[in-house]
């Protein structure tokens, strides 16, 4: 007779980064990489002692929680990179939406710094600003890279589309580019590039929005070109 | 102002494995690659719609509970590969002693197999019989393997020991094998390969004892080789 269990665990820190929503967030952690994340440990996990030698690691694994998003009770979701209309199991999908939240993604560690709390700095993040981790592991290539698995759900990165700016967009990014640590022009196209629009919305004319590190980046997309309209801080 | 936030999570399964104690577990799972495993979902989430298009993936993730250690306190562990003498940092290690009791290990998916609950068939595993599964996920190459990480506290396969049976273990592996189902003899050797002894301990004389999928194996190990002496079942 099997008895359901439960099992509680606490965050050891916090991310941030610069997706202020769920909107834009890159559907795989490796296809913004010029996208930058500091990961602020809490106060009980700030001893330096819990980072020795972590410096070692070129990259390190996220275990995090879709605090967004809660537990999900489908079996079954429509992948976006299979058009939305086939269903899949959740246990074959990286899909938000699963019966325990828990999310995973290796990032690259640029550096460790140890203020008054420990604060790892990482780039090409694919977590929402504000996102709780649970673990932070090595990653070992020895063990974590599997050459030869397949994956035929994903088995390549998705297209990109071209990303241009306008001259008024251009202008206002260098005016605050200086206040930005978080993302740079690079990231900026990296995001864009994977066309952040909601599954089934293709409608040429309509303006998106989306906010990354508290700027309003306005676009359009037309004929696979995403076209940044206007870039806009709050007063 | 941080807050302490706790989040709890339920079991969607359980894994069978020949390991029926954390003796002799291999380090990481593609030490052991010919070690079977059966992951056996709960009646919750035996709905096949649950493994959907699972098939199409060579590798899954498999995110676990270290059930038998529980949360760790202390920030810093003591690596066997290392020696056993250099302290490091929790975050820089895949030690099972952590302050979230999370194991994260990648496993082939050899098939699906849909009775009164879905069975994973699985094979290269690194968890105790029992370990209670919190999420499945997708091996995605195109993400998941950084052939350019580094990891320069393990950064390559351990040393593996030489292994012999003995004329009777062998002659009683034998007689036993037909009823095995998670271990054959190629198994066997690759687990022994790794030492399995506790670390500080390299005593020639001493036989010692290892429990595989219920059968007792007792061993010695001199000048870097594992012979297998007696090979037992309960009666």
């Amino acid at each position: 007779m099997t008895t359901s269990r439960d099992f509680s665990f606490t965050q050891i820190g916090v991310i941030r980064t610069p997706f202020d929503s769920k909107f834009a967030v890159p559907r795989q952690p490796s296809l913004a990489p010029s996208t930058r994340g500091v990961i602020v440990l809490d106060e009980g996990y700030s001893d330096p002692n819990y980072v020795l030698g972590l410096e070692r690691c070129s990259h390190i694994w996220l275990s995090f929680v879709f605090h967004l998003v809660g537990a999900s009770s489908k079996p079954t979701v429509r992948p976006p990179r299979l058009g939305g209309n086939e269903r899949v199991g959740v246990f074959a999908t990286r899909s938000t939406h699963r019966p325990n939240p828990l999310g995973l993604s290796v990032v690259r560690l640029d550096r460790v710094e140890h203020k008054a709390r420990t604060e790892l700095h990482v780039s090409g993040v694919d977590l929402v600003n504000g996102t709780p981790i649970l673990d932070i592991k090595p990653y070992a290539p020895y063990v974590d890279s599997v050459n030869h698995a397949e994956y035929a759900l994903a088995d390549n990165q998705p297209d990109r589309l071209q990303v241009t700016w306008s001259q008024a967009a251009s202008n206002s990014f260098e005016s605050i580019k200086p206040s930005l640590v978080l993302i740079d022009k690079v990231a900026v196209e990296q995001i864009l590039a994977q066309d952040p629009r909601p599954s089934y919305h293709s409608d040429d004319s309509r303006v998106y929005g989306v906010s990354l590190e508290g700027v309003e980046f306005k676009f359009r997309v037309t004929n696979n070109e995403v076209i940044i309209q206007t870039v806009e801080t709050p007063c």
